[in-house]
């Protein structure tokens, strides 16, 4: 689906030379995460999974926000606990899909990305953002802990720095999100795309398969002990080293010329 | 109890605006954790945990040092296994009640603090150290490896970074014990009290319910996988959205008001 | 086996003074690890493991890199599927044995450490490199995803930093490496054997009865919950405590003395 014609819609895709550009648009509310545009965002994410001309995917907000998270209006509106449950249950079947679809997902942050938004720069693979940008999860400050963000965020930076974050619901920059492991860097706002860019094509230089391949083995080694880990990537390697990209890969590289993947 | 009335206990607690500030008082012995003050902690904290009127919670050093750790000489005196087990038995527990109970702890860290007055802060969900602060696990240097320790610091910071204070004995300042993530910051010791203050009226500006369900969750959903952690977060935040308090913190949003928490 | 008579040796062992330096010795082939390296590695790694009068280790490259991961040229010769199972098992046993053994490692880094190279950094419990050593996981650029490199990078630094690493295959320089926690610290290459001499030294005057049990758990307790890793944190405390070099370094701590350490 190409929404370009279609300004209105909550999410836009644009697919060009190997990348999906996701856009949130809905400007108006910094972005904020509808039950329409969650809805849109994870039927896109299913379909680029198994779309193969799709080698990586970034993912901006329109406007001057990135993103603010849920849209607080329409959860206070439609308050049953089914209502609420269903939306979290999504919220998080979208970050699970995020990490477990063969792309990688690059955040490109400009504005504030805070509650949910900021939780959905946690979870993609890697993120850049405007120097300008700043992060936080501000639940806590209307009554609701941010406790769906906070699995995102422990897992992305020391447990205190989330915790402040939690409880106090105060904004960092982006220099700081770089340091504490939330954003790969920060870069003055002009640069943003160039830098994403400068990502995007070296992601687009490699074997699909093996890209496809070490992303799956990375989270799901996190999740068991070390040897079991290790069991489990070797087993990858393995699999890896007889895909014809390794072939071409090696050889390419012991004759010092470019390898022509196949993606097989 | 308060033990304002009774300098001579070694351990004091202040009440006083939603605040329990406990004081670690054997300034001779730097605030070592003997028996008696290792009870007296464990009792504190239990009763705190089940005090309403407490938000937040104060963990300090009287004189000059935060606390280093065991009391080695009455350890040497009592010198049975039995005695050391139950000993650090109490310890873990302790240290397991600083996540558990509903409260936020956050450690104020004036001075050395050393073994498991290090733990102790790395164990607290926030911690504000003066500059000239500094942190180490020495344990290593009298023949005892800081094993329960090194529990709070391997989930505290890098795995090498935890490995050297461990293997070494060697201090950190607080600056580098800020960077590593083993407390939120370092700030000049003219600062330390406003600085702590600032977190505690931060606090205590949110929603009592929100912040107990956050704070459980928060170390919960650290010790699953990436998906059983976020059904767990749908859960709580479906929970939370319940709440009177969300209710009346969204609604205080939309209108622009300050809200008024009913803490249920 | 002291390999300094047979200086053609893919692997050199040098012992002085409690210090078992390991040297990857294939300068000409940036010490690749071949088959027969790993091998030496390994059994080298096993022997010194139950050697008493080794208390640490020092890892090394001959030449001007520390090491470029595995020979690829041998593995595309020997294409089997078989084959590159048991050299990664092996590779993955070799990286399991790092954190086992009794006796701190020390990566001491000079040069590039690139793929499996970077990978043994990382699984050092301690790492020092010069400032002009260079980091990457580079496996991606010849289509093989740096799959058992991403077991030890996931859990040395942030998620995102590692996976940037993992995926672009471009390289860190050694302060940053020391930033993210893959090395302790980059130091001035003329300082580099001081500064790694100065951990020796601190090693080699603790207790290694405590050193053992310390690095022993320290690595259990990260892959149980918080409160399973206090039980074992508390039960090894006990155990340290009833050794005879417990009750030396206290006493020796209560008299002002040097301990003079039976390690029992």
């Amino acid at each position: 689906m190409n929404n370009n014609a279609a300004p209105e819609a909550v999410l836009l895709r644009d697919d060009a030379h190997g990348v999906a550009t996701l856009t949130l648009n809905r400007p108006a509310q910094f972005n904020a995460l509808s039950k329409a545009l969650l809805t849109a965002l994870h039927t896109e994410l299913a379909a680029i999974a198994t779309n193969k001309s799709v080698r990586v995917v970034v993912i901006k907000g329109a406007g001057k926000a990135f993103c603010v998270g849920h849209d607080l209006k329409e959860m206070r509106a439609q308050h049953t606990k089914k209502y609420i449950q269903d939306l979290f249950r999504q919220c998080g079947e979208i970050m699970m899909a995020l990490t477990q679809m063969p792309q990688p997902v690059i955040a490109r942050v400009e504005g504030i990305a805070t509650a949910a938004g900021c939780q959905l720069v946690a979870m993609c693979d890697l993120a850049i953002a405007a120097e300008q940008a700043r992060f936080a999860v501000s639940g806590i400050n209307v009554g609701l802990f941010c406790s769906t963000p906070a699995v995102a965020l422990g897992r992305a930076m020391a447990r205190k720095e989330a915790m402040e974050m939690l409880l106090t619901g105060e904004f960092i920059d982006a220099p700081e999100a770089a340091r504490r492991g939330l954003i790969n860097r920060a870069v003055p706002a002009e640069r943003l795309d160039s830098e994403v860019q400068r990502l995007v094509d070296s992601i687009c230089g490699k074997s699909p398969v093996a890209i496809a391949m070490g992303k799956r083995l990375f989270y799901q080694q996190l999740e068991t002990g070390l040897d079991a880990a290790y069991q489990l990537a070797a087993k990858t390697m393995a699999c890896n080293m007889m895909t014809d990209d390794a072939a071409e890969g090696i050889d390419a590289f012991m004759q010092k010329r470019t390898p022509a993947w196949k993606g097989t």
